[in-house]
């Protein structure tokens, strides 16, 4: 058994919050006003999603300065808008705006809400999340999610699964990475943590892609907590 | 009277928390440890908060980097015990960080947090301290302060008051500066946020500096709001 964390780290999309559905459930109705009704909008989900990483990358890799993912999200919306061939200047800035800040609206799992109030007595509970700042805020006060601070990409300037991200987020809360948990659903991410030093916890969450096998499925290690939902990582850090 | 906020931002030393009081109860058993308890402990908390303004001055004015409170509370603490004529080789260098750490260990006013627990349900509360966000993480977990979450000097890497600190707090949110609200005790910094465009709050702490004249009384100006607690802000702010 690891050692106990003096911290823990959430990852967001996907392991607190339900992009997919929350997406969708917003899509409907904007793809509806503009009469595109045809387009399934848990497939715009898939696809509006489909286009983080590549936005991402760009940053990562230096050819772009840090950039907030709201801006990101607004570009990556007016990119798929045109690949389903919808004139992007039939549809007026603010309702563009407004929809890209879907992702500030997403839901949480069920027992994300009930499982962090019981993490936050025993735990400082953070965001480690690719999210900025305000797109954090709102979706944690739409939600109810009680986090104790905002920390993650606009924290340290880096995305995940950039090593900065993960040490940089260590050093902001003053301990080292080998103190640091992150909680995440996403191999992908723990084992970027895991190589930093941090301590990892897997949350499954079969429901993100809709049911459908996890992408980085096959990148799944021993991980030093492994849960099946919040309410159960409760029991197990406490245990 | 001016516009509603879509945030507000709150100064924290002297403002949500009584630091003088808080330094002086744990001055006390250190000084008394070191056998020189003929150095009041009102006196010494008074001393060290002396230092604050000089030392953050050296980043301010680009002479050293952006650099972190608890770091500067640990070396104006070293030339303080200089200054009394304490060999800073007679203390263990654990004793000495977790003195200087007393900083994050401020009670808060006796209004504090059920002002900032009702101030919350319409306004998302943020810090914009010159505190870093390790110390006033570890202050609002063991005060029970609710912030939504904790921004301030480590987040935009300004110390207050240069107008980066007020102006990048509020790109951080996303809001224009017209729409954030910074509540403090102290003109000064008001001032500066005003000059950003900033809304302002005032709240009087007359036991700030134990009941004497605050260094800044001249500096007052006709504030948007201005309130004797954070219970009286919130009937301001609700009116």
């Amino acid at each position: 058994m690891s050692t106990k964390p003096l911290v823990l780290a959430f990852d967001v999309f996907g392991t607190v919050v339900d992009w997919r559905s929350s997406i969708a459930r917003e899509a409907a109705p904007f793809l509806a006003a503009l009469g595109r009704a045809d387009i399934d909008p848990h497939l715009f989900a898939d696809q509006w999603r489909g286009l983080y990483q590549p936005a991402m990358e760009e940053c990562r890799s230096g050819r772009r300065p840090y950039t907030r993912l709201d801006i990101l999200n607004r570009e990556t919306l007016e990119a798929l808008l045109v690949r389903h061939d919808i004139d992007r200047a039939t549809i007026d800035d603010q309702t563009l705006t407004d929809f890209a800040h879907a992702w500030r609206r997403l839901d949480p799992w069920p027992d994300a809400v009930a499982g962090l109030t019981r993490l936050k007595v025993r735990f400082p509970i953070v965001t480690l999340s690719n999210g900025n700042t305000a797109l954090t805020l709102e979706m944690a006060r739409r939600a109810g999610l009680p986090w104790d601070t905002i920390l993650g990409a606009e924290s340290t300037g880096y995305y995940k699964p950039l090593p900065q991200a993960y040490l940089g987020t260590a050093e902001i809360l003053g301990i080292a990475p080998s103190e640091l948990c992150l909680v995440a659903a996403h191999h992908s991410d723990l084992a970027a943590a895991r190589a930093c030093g941090l301590i990892t916890a897997f949350v499954h969450r079969p429901l993100e892609y809709g049911g459908r096998r996890a992408p980085d499925a096959d990148a799944a290690q021993d991980w030093d907590y492994q849960a099946s939902s919040f309410i159960d990582l409760t029991m197990k850090l406490e245990g």
